[in-house]
């Protein structure tokens, strides 16, 4: 019924098989499979490798490391360690399961969490392998199947490493349900009658909008204090409590750069594990022209020409200012109102 | 550059004016204005008043109770006790700053969570208030402004109440920032170094999708157990870490139903304050139409012609199963594929 837009963060590499987590013979049995994928994240950044062959041929510079049982046995039943398990491959065809064979079973994936000691222990076997740090911009040079599965793997894993406290009564918490859960270990714990989201992952909506001049030939972007020089963006917020999307969209442009906002359109999502937000993409008709910005949020804001952003966008003749790489829903936000879509 | 479809409980009232949050001593005033409304909660339960007539007449036949600082001053002080700045109301037209008497400061509004103990003592001053208890489906008879308001303040009072310890160390936190945020008492915690959403509101994204078969003259609704007998809704499910919109549509469709979906289509989204979930309502298409129900989640899924989707609506001769009422997305989203808008 329409076109979806796929944006890094994106790509759904497996199926997330939802039901098996409370089936923990199951999760074991697939814990030893020869087959399983372990990725290892320590402080939340990814375990990978680089390909120095790839960097030069211009493909995904890094990977992740994809390690077998062997490799993190050691590690699983050290303290502080969190497992969550992230599903298996997608079928790329159609089996009919009266002829799969046992070996035919799909790869599981499992995410594992490491506190630093056994860092070293991991870098003897896998001598090219390092924790990637910093996280970003690094991050956006996985290929999108890899991109996908750190998206889910580190929301899941920072939850764990910020909500391992009861939010109700502040005892500790246990992991459950192949790490999609957390239960509190106070028995008296409101938390524990009915369903509740304190006991599960965290998932911030945030609106992310390219703000468009009543005379369509324009486009607002916005630059915070932290930007690279000369970078410049969409605006973007926290959803708030009782808030509809569009509504975020029009507080946000109005708090951010004092536009104001008519209708709004939705775009697409990107997941954005920084950690665990959900960026939804919109395209916003502005219904004013005079920026007035937010000195605490956005450090200058301006309206840039089509031609303007085109420039920028075929990085022609040293462009006078620069916006966000293409694994960035901002990035293909500015693209679709330009109308381009392929190899430009 | 869309038509927008607005929901129950997405309409805003007010404007939440979030800069002013950081400003105590303005707040301070607000407080004490003799204009400025409040509203009230126990249990997460509105404060409420019924008016016959209105009932009567088919209008909305409860409002909230709109309080003076009067009415809430000995509330204020209590232990246990909530305040949060809502917003102010919205200005119809606009005023130029300088004609802006002093009297024409727009109207604060701001919600108190209140214990049990004090609630006689209103009731005394209030004589048809009461607070709506079961919430549902009473709650739906506020009229739509009204219904906004109470789905910011009750999404912000059940984070407090359930949010109440840090959840990064266990420790107890306070109120800040007009109740929008809550800091952690214990100066070591890593929750006061950097940002991190342990100190913001929670805001659940759901996806609910209204499922159209390939002839697309169908659309699959199930039901859960806890559905009064005989009703059918669409199926939803939250959005998990690191997912997509319209990944989390084709995921929960598939698990809860056994169809597989192709292309998702955004229309229109609703907060849903029961606590705090953002209803992210979806077109999906399927590509397969077998019917499997998860027995965990769904009790039966069927599909539904459009003739018999409209017999429902136009309430003709005893209809064979129902929908929900007009005030849920899942309602607005069916009628929205059928394509029929108004006075139905
Ligand atoms: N879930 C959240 N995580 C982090 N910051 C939040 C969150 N919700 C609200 N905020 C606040 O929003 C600010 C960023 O502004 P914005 O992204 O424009 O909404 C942060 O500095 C926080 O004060
Ligand atoms: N934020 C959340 N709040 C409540 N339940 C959740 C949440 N996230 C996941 N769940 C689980 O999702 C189930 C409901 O399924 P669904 O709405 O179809 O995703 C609940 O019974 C919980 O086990
Ligand atoms: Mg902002
Ligand atoms: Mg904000
Ligand atoms: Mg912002
Ligand atoms: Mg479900
Ligand atoms: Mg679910
Ligand atoms: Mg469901
Ligand atoms: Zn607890
Ligand atoms: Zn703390």
């Amino acid at each position: 019924i329409t076109d979806e837009h796929e944006n890094y963060f994106g790509r759904a590499l497996l199926n997330r098989l939802s039901e098996k987590r409370t089936d923990s013979k199951w999760l074991k049995s697939k814990q030893c499979c020869p087959s399983t994928v372990y990725i290892l994240f320590s402080n939340l950044n990814p375990l990978v490798t680089s390909r120095e062959d790839e960097a030069v041929s211009n493909k995904p510079a890094i990977r992740l490391c994809r390690l077998g049982l062997e490799s993190v046995k050691g590690l699983l039943s050290l303290p502080g360690t969190t497992l969550i398990f992230l599903g298996v491959e997608k079928q790329k065809q159609i089996t009919s399961p009266s002829t799969l064979k046992d070996g035919d079973d799909p790869v599981a994936w499992f995410a594992l969490s490491v506190d630093d000691v056994p860092i070293k222990q991991i870098r003897q076997q896998h001598v090219n392998s390092y924790y990637l740090q910093p996280l970003m911009p690094g991050l956006l040079k996985l290929n999108e199947e890899e991109a996908g599965v750190v998206a889910q793997a580190r929301s899941v894993l920072a939850w764990h490493g910020r909500y391992s406290f009861c939010p109700t009564c502040g005892s500790k918490t246990r992991e459950d349900e192949g790490g999609y859960k957390r239960t509190c270990l106070n028995e008296d714990c409101e938390s524990l009658r009915g369903i509740h989201n304190t006991s599960y992952p965290r998932v911030d909506p945030v609106v992310i909008m390219l703000v468009v001049h009543p005379d369509e030939n324009q486009c607002l972007l916005g630059r915070k204090r932290v930007f690279l020089p000369g970078m410049f963006s969409c605006l973007a917020g926290f959803i708030e409590p009782g808030e509809t999307i569009e509504d975020a969209v029009r507080r946000e442009v109005e708090e951010e750069s004092g536009v104001k906002v008519g209708p709004v359109r939705y775009v697409s999502c990107q997941p954005w594990p920084m950690p665990s937000s959900l960026m939804i993409g919109c395209l916003a008709s502005a219904i004013s022209t005079e920026i007035k910005v937010d000195q605490n949020e956005i450090e200058e804001a301006r309206w840039f020409t089509r031609q303007q952003v085109v420039d920028v966008l075929l990085k022609g003749n040293q462009p006078s200012f620069s916006m966000p790489p293409r694994q960035a829903i901002a990035h293909q936000l500015i693209r679709h109102w330009i109308g381009v879509n392929a190899n430009l």
